[in-house]
């Protein structure tokens, strides 16, 4: 039982500006999200603000895969968000200069899957934080795992937390919509956290959790380049089921590319223009329902509770 | 009466994808855009083949506002999209190399506007081949004129041209349903030239034009920075009529800026991300129902007719 300090992260990438202007508006009007009923701090920081003023997802290389031990305990020092990592972990890592417990890092996508919390690995605290925040706004958790191409994601640094991720919206623009959403879904996570502070939080009984399986790639030229685009009755339908035989990529020249795969998958992520270069044409995942364990309550109401 | 040669141009903005991407497919799948029935050449070109490469709108300008006779016999060196301007017009100019007297230039936007054609002043040739296009597409066209800060546009190049203009898609991502528009605007532009060349075209009496009234930029900061987002009843609205006391911009506190202004007035282009930085919020236009006059269509006869 401690004393508790919440990080709040915009810009990680740095075209995605919805989050990073609602921080800026938020320093400079306070009661934007209001924190005067929570008893712990919040700290908001902007992810990757060179990145940012460049108009860019990243200057070098993209900050959300920087947090692996390997890169934080390299010894690069030419690259901008290896350097950007180390120094986010030093000032808000729970060993850093101000210490946080948990992270939500905010996100958004063009891909149209509307809100969403997407976890990482299957650690108890960040399963019970999700649960609350499901239970409260009833978003789907995509849970990422077993990927080993895509790591060092920033939450992963910290002991509890998600990515907030919106859409769709393109990259570098600024829309009310998003903007919203991201402000209702920080609203409602502070709101949850200071329940479980106060021994108040209802829990759900279960969670309905997004599976990753594995991710799908554009086929592509000898270039290297995309040889077909996202069947139009797949682009949109994130979250929907695909059934084998399902459409889902349109030659230059007319020819369906089918889906031929088992059964209950579900893609997300369809068509994020930034998974372009990560080989990422959508991601499968299957649903579940998981029981909340008691154990995923206690460890978040031992880190946070009074 | 001469033989014409018509010239398609796609990805003059480098990260506007789509008509790029068509193209390439194109000239490895000439059957993509049958051609076959056209007894007139058709040239295609990436216009800023550096910025796409680059994943950029443009390396050191926006390649769309250097064709003025200014920057065209400007003897500045260092400046990739001045090069490439004076390269286009040296080339594709109907003094050029291949010369062509007929232009369209593709591209897409951020903004909800579905497909429109773009024309520059009140060019008889242009007004007489958008009719066509309008009355065989029903495609909205916005006349853009008198607007000294915005000037240089590629088509004004040429005899004949215009812009062809599809959205909404975010930047950079290919989307089967914008891909579709671009072929199917370009097959009825070579349709209905080929018509015009054979006498058999039919012109409408009348077109309908949006024309361009103003710009308007976003509230800014003390930073120049957007202080409001387009209000969420905007956004996606273009096209339709706004009214005095009808919602225009939000600010970060949920305070609404409203339109004060004359009736009859029709925004466009509304929340482009590339525009930000141009200072456009969103472009006023009215819409007026024009005759096509004799005079047009005796143009457009005469340069391409048999």
């Amino acid at each position: 039982m401690s004393e508790i300090q919440v990080l709040f992260v915009a810009g990680t990438h740095g075209n995605e500006v919805n989050a990073s202007w609602l921080f800026d508006h938020w320093i400079e009007n306070p009661e934007i999200i209001d924190t005067s009923r929570c008893d712990f701090s919040v700290l908001k920081v902007i992810g990757n603000n060179a990145a940012r003023k460049a108009g860019k997802r990243y200057l070098d290389r993209d900050l959300n895969r920087c947090f692996t031990q390997e890169l934080l305990n390299s010894e690069i020092e030419n690259e901008y968000e290896i350097n950007r990592a180390k120094d986010l972990v030093d000032i808000y890592g729970v060993n850093g200069s101000q210490p946080c417990q948990i992270v939500v890092d905010c996100h958004s996508t063009t891909s149209g899957m509307g809100s969403c919390l997407v976890v990482y690995g299957r650690r108890p605290l960040d399963l019970a934080l999700a649960s609350l925040m499901q239970n409260s706004l009833g978003l789907p958790i995509y849970l990422h795992e077993s990927d080993c191409s895509q790591t060092g994601f920033l939450v992963e640094s910290w002991p509890c937390g998600f990515v907030l991720e919106i859409g769709p919206v393109p990259q570098g623009l600024l829309h009310s919509e998003i903007i919203n959403q991201t402000k209702l879904a920080l609203e409602t996570c502070l709101e949850q956290i200071r329940r479980v502070k106060e021994g108040k939080a209802v829990f759900p009984e279960r969670i309905f959790i997004h599976r990753h399986l594995r991710s799908i790639d554009y086929p592509r030229d000898l270039n290297g380049l995309p040889s077909a685009v996202i069947h139009p009755e797949r682009q949109n339908k994130d979250w929907e089921l695909i059934k084998s035989g399902d459409p889902l990529f349109l030659t230059p020249t007319g020819e369906i590319i089918s889906f031929m795969g088992c059964e209950n998958v579900i893609p997300v992520f369809i068509n994020e223009v930034s998974y372009v270069e990560k080989n990422i044409a959508m991601s499968f995942t299957i649903k579940e329902s998981w029981q909340v364990l008691e154990d995923w309550k206690d460890c978040l109401f031992f880190m946070i509770g009074d």
